[in-house]
């Protein structure tokens, strides 16, 4: 989906990442400030860390204690619901697969409320979101037939289309999340924001 | 030096870090806007990442192009000169024990015009600030006796004490450049100096 719409810019997250939780309540207002919409990348961040050696933050020595307190602030700062979850961080093949699904059959604004309210269940709610019971209800709740989005997460074409999107990312450098790429720039943290609406603003940076 | 002055916050940085850079071209005028006076710790990162498992951001796979450019935006968004240098990263154990050794023997004020001599020799001028025959000219500018601090940098003593000065970043649990302090709260990098701003504005955050 990379790239097919004029003037959109593209936003990967993973669903297990706080900075991308962030991101993703504030990418399509800022977006829209400058008249171009978004495309929503599910992104699995393991797949990532494979190639990059990265792990996740807060088993990183030194820094876990920092990360926690950094997750709380920039929520505070940026005055975003968040509730640290009991279980972090998570893998999040199925959320993401299954936004693949929404994506497909029922078009990217309803994959977006989907992304967000996935979101909201694991950053405010504190739930598992990687169990299939946790992701029914929420689909549900959007009109999403709940039942049919995990088949069609489980199902081989899903997983196939999951595998090239990764693939897809890899080859765009994609490295971290949240990552937004506008017009061939990348911009890679909810911490470029600032940057990222100075590209949008004037065109260059 | 952690700590003792009333209200001071401490300001760790790395000289082969560009984000050290900035934030040592931004720290100053930041802390005096709130009343506050800083504390410049030289760090060395070898040392941290040997306990983070970090390593310099242009070896990390898929992430190397990026940081250069990040690099080279964050520079023409802060409005602070910048010029790749050809050689990046370089070891600075020298710079920064000749740093101790400026502070100990001519005082912290003297101690951060070398640090900025320093960073815009390696990050505007190219200079090879690995080198003693590069350190003493910069010294010499500033009135400084070049051959006394290279003589005082290499000495047992002064190694000693970037040695504990090294035990005492980790033990505060310092694992980047740039990394500040303020009232025992942590900020990692010139893109929280937005926060770390908030924090000194409004005692929390």
């Amino acid at each position: 989906m990379a790239g097919d719409s004029q003037g959109a810019i593209d936003f990967y997250f993973d669903f297990s990442s706080p900075y991308g939780y962030f991101a993703a309540a504030r990418i399509d207002a800022l977006a829209a400030k400058y008249g171009r919409t978004v495309n929503w990348h599910p992104l699995l961040l393991g797949v990532v860390f494979k190639i990059t050696g990265g792990q996740p933050l807060p088993m990183v020595p030194l820094k876990g204690d920092y990360v926690y307190r950094d997750f709380e602030r920039c929520a505070r700062f940026y005055n975003i619901p968040y509730a640290r979850p009991d279980v972090f961080p998570i893998p999040t093949q199925l959320a993401a697969r299954a936004m693949l699904w929404v994506q497909e059959h029922l078009g990217a604004e309803k994959g977006v409320q989907f992304a967000k309210a996935v979101y909201a269940a694991y950053f405010v709610d504190g739930k598992t979101i990687t169990e299939a019971e946790v992701l029914i209800p929420l689909a549900t709740r959007l009109g999403i037939d709940g039942a049919a989005m995990i088949d069609g997460a489980n199902s081989e074409p899903v997983k196939a289309k999951m595998k090239v999107a990764m693939e897809e990312a890899v080859e765009r450098k994609v490295f971290g999340s949240p990552f937004v790429i506008a017009d061939g720039e990348p911009f890679w943290g909810v911490d470029r924001f600032d940057q990222l609406e100075h590209f949008l603003k004037h065109g260059k940076l």
